[in-house]
C-alpha cells in the first residue's frame, strides 16, 4: 500500500476497507482513520492534517523494532523530518522520570509549538506521549498511531493522558486531544493472542454499555474479528464511535463518562491485587472479570436478569478471557481484601462508593451510593467465605 | 479585618478599597479580588466560590514565615482543612523535580479532584503550583493568592503555568485557569523596594501596549502607588483588566497575546545574558530595559517619534528602574552576542524573528519578519561597536 495516495485511501472507504470516525469536540474535533496498512501511508495522512511540521516519534523498544522504520520512511517520503525517542517497553515507563526524559528529548530536537509529537505504540506509549505533548512548550500538536487493540479502541478516544504515581495509576496527567489517529488494523496481526483478547474485552464493553445489537454482532463475528479483515475494522470503528459518543457528552469526566468504567471498579481492584504484574493479570483480563461481576452483582440487586450475566460470561469464555475470581484466590482471600482494593481506586466522589451497574445488556448506568455491605455480601458469596 | 464578612468587603468596593476584575473566558471565567487585607479573609472568599472543599496550600520558605499562619487560620475559620506544602524560595524551585514533589504531596494528602490547590506566594510559587494543580488527578481546582506585585499584575491573569527546563525557562507547562484570585495589596508592603519596582515595570507595560491614558496616570501617581492605598489598588486592577482584555481575545497565544511580550524579547535576552542571576538582573528590570529598547528601535525604524522613547525612559528612570545596557556591558560585548541570546528565545515562529514594536505610547503591535540586520545595526549603535 505504500504507493497509495490519500485520495485512493479515501476511495477505499466505501468498500469497507477503511473507516473514518470523527470525534466531535468543537474546535478540538479530530478524525480516527481505521484500516489495514495505514502506517505505510502515515506521512501522507499527517501532511494532510498538519502541513509543514517536523515530528518527534515516541515509541518503545518492542514497537520500534517492527514499525519505526516504516513510519520514519513514510514521513520522510512526505517531507517530514522526524526524531525518534524510544522508551523501554512496559508499564514502568509510565513514570514521572520517563516523562521528563521524553519532554527533554522533544526540546533537544528543537521542535516548535506547532510541530507534532507522535505516539507509536500501545497504551503505555500513548498515555506517556500524550502527556509529554500536552506539557512540552505548554502544548504541541499530538498524533496517535496505536498498535495494540486496546490502544485503538480505548486510548485513541477521549484525550486521557498521564503517568503513574506511587499512590496509584494514572494519578498524574492531562486531558489532551490528538489532531489525528491512525489505527492500522494490520499491525494487530503481530499481537500475541493474549494481548488481542485483552483488547477485545474493551470492545465487548461498548456493546454492554449501550449497544446491545453490537454485542449480538460480536457474539457472532468474534472469529472473523480475530482473523482480520472488514469485521475487525468494523469492530474497532464501532468501538471508537461508541466511546466518542460518551466523551462528546462529557469530555472532562463530570458525569456520563463514568459509564466507560463498566467492569473497571472490580477490574482495577483485581489489577491492584495482582500488583499490576502482567504475568498474573493484564488490564483487559481484569475488565473481563469485572464486567461479569458487574452483571452478576446487578442481577443480585434485582436490577437485571441473571440470564444477561450468563450470556456475557458465555461470550467472554468463548473468547478465552478469564471470567471468574478463581485464578486470583491466593491474592484475594476474602471479600474484605477485595473491598480494600476497591476503596483505593480513585473514582471515589467525596467518600461515596460509585459503581457502573446494569439493567441488562446495553443498559448500563451510573449507580451512586452503592452500600458497601451489599458489595461485601456479593463478594463473600462469590468467594465462598 | 479578620471579623469582616464577604458582604462587608463587597460593600467596601464602591469606595475604591476593593476592586473586582472578571477574566471573561466562558465557562472558565473567574474573578480577581484586589484590595488590602484579603488574606485575612481568604477562608470566607474561598468557601463562597468552592463550598465544601479541602485544600493544599503551596508556598515558599519566605512567604510561609509571613502569611501561611494567617491563611491557614482563615481557612480553618471557614471550615476548610488545609495541608501546607512548602518549597524553597527562589527560581530553582521551578523545576521538574520540585513539581513531582509537590504533586506527590498533594496526592499524599488524599485530596480529590474537586478539592483545591492554593498558590500562596510570588511568580515562582504561582507557576509551579498552577502546573501541579493542572496535572494532579488530571486537573484539580486552583486558587491563587499572589503576594508579589509581579504575580498580582502578571501571573494572576492568563493561565500560564510551568517550570523551567535545562533548555530554557517555562518550556514545560500547561494553560490552566484559576477559579479565584485574591490579590492582597497590603502584602506588597513587605516587598523590598527593588522587588516592588520590578513588578511595576509590568504595570507600565500595560499602559505602553494600548492604554496611553493609563501610562499618563502612572507618570503622575507613581509615588502614591508605591505608598499604598487606593492608587495601588487601581494600578493593579487596571493592569489585570488590560491583561484580561488581551487574554480573552487569544487564550492560547495564537496571535494578539504576543503583545504582552512588549519589552520581553530584549528582556529575556538580558536575563539569559545575566545567567538568570537575580543579583545581576531580575525579570522586571530586563523588561524595563527591553521596553526602552523596543521604543528606541521603533523610533529608529521611523515607526514612532523619538520623543515617546524619551518619555518612557524618563518615567522608568524616575521610578529607579534600569533603562540602558550600561550595566550589562561585560556580559554583552557586542551586538552579535545579544542577537544570539535573542535567537534562543522560544518566541520564534518557524525561524522568523518576531518583535513587539510600537507606533507610539499605547500603540504597540506585533511585527513579523523583522530583519535581523536592522536589529544588529541598532544594537551596534547602542553598544558603540
Amino acid at each position: 500500500m505504500t504507493t497509495e495516495t490519500d485520495a485512493m485511501l479515501a476511495e477505499a472507504a466505501p468498500n469497507g476497507v477503511m473507516q473514518t470516525v470523527t470525534v466531535p469536540l468543537g474546535d478540538r474535533s479530530y478524525d480516527i482513520l481505521i484500516g489495514p496498512g495505514l502506517l505505510d501511508n502515515a506521512g501522507a495522512h499527517l501532511a494532510g492534517v498538519l502541513p509543514g511540521v517536523r515530528a518527534a516519534i515516541v515509541t518503545d523498544t518492542n514497537v520500534a523494532a517492527r514499525y519505526l522504520g516504516t513510519v520514519t520512511d513514510s514521513l520522510a517520503g512526505a517531507g517530514i523530518a522526524a526524531t525518534a525517542i524510544t522508551v523501554q517497553a512496559g508499564e514502568p515507563s509510565k513514570s514521572f522520570q520517563t516523562l521528563e526524559t521524553v519532554v527533554e528529548e522533544i526540546l533537544d530536537a528543537r521542535l516548535e509549538r506547532g510541530d507534532v509529537v507522535i505516539a507509536l505504540g500501545g497504551g503505555v506509549v500513548g498515555d506517556l506521549t500524550g502527556f509529554a505533548a500536552a506539557i512540552a512548550r505548554r502544548g504541541m500538536q499530538f498524533v496517535q498511531m496505536p498498535t495494540s487493540l486496546l490502544a485503538q479502541v480505548d486510548s485513541s478516544v477521549g484525550g486521557k493522558t498521564g503517568v503513574n504515581s506511587p499512590h496509584g495509576k494514572n494519578l498524574i496527567g492531562a486531558f489532551y486531544q490528538p489532531r489525528l489517529v491512525l489505527a492500522d488494523t494490520a499491525a494487530l496481526d503481530t499481537l500475541s493472542p493474549r494481548e488481542f483478547r485483552a483488547g477485545y474485552a474493551e470492545v465487548v464493553k461498548y456493546g454492554l454499555i449501550d449497544r446491545p445489537d453490537f454485542f449480538a454482532w460480536l457474539e457472532n463475528n468474534w472469529p472473523s474479528i480475530k482473523a482480520g479483515g472488514t469485521e475487525r475494522v468494523h469492530a474497532i470503528a464501532e468501538s471508537c464511535r461508541a466511546k466518542a459518543d460518551v466523551v462528546a457528552r462529557d469530555e472532562r469526566e463530570a458525569g456520563d463518562r463514568a459509564l466507560l468504567n463498566l467492569g473497571h471498579t472490580f477490574g482495577h481492584a483485581l489489577e491492584a491485587a495482582a500488583a499490576y504484574d502482567p504475568d498474573i493479570l493484564v488490564h483487559g483480563e481484569g475488565v473481563s472479570i469485572g464486567m461479569v461481576l458487574a452483571h452478576e452483582f446487578s442481577a443480585r440487586m434485582n436490577l437485571a436478569s441473571p440470564d444477561d450475566a450468563t450470556r456475557v460470561k458465555a461470550h467472554l469464555d468463548a473468547v478465552g478471557l478469564p471470567t471468574a475470581l478463581d485464578g486470583m484466590r491466593d491474592r484475594i482471600p476474602d471479600a474484605d481484601a477485595m473491598l480494600d482494593y476497591i476503596a483505593q481506586d480513585k473514582k471515589v466522589t467525596r467518600g461515596e462508593l460509585n459503581f457502573i451497574l446494569t439493567r441488562g445488556i446495553g443498559e448500563a448506568f451510573v449507580a451512586r451510593n452503592v452500600p458497601a455491605s451489599e458489595v461485601r455480601a456479593f463478594l463473600a458469596a462469590k468467594l465462598g467465605d
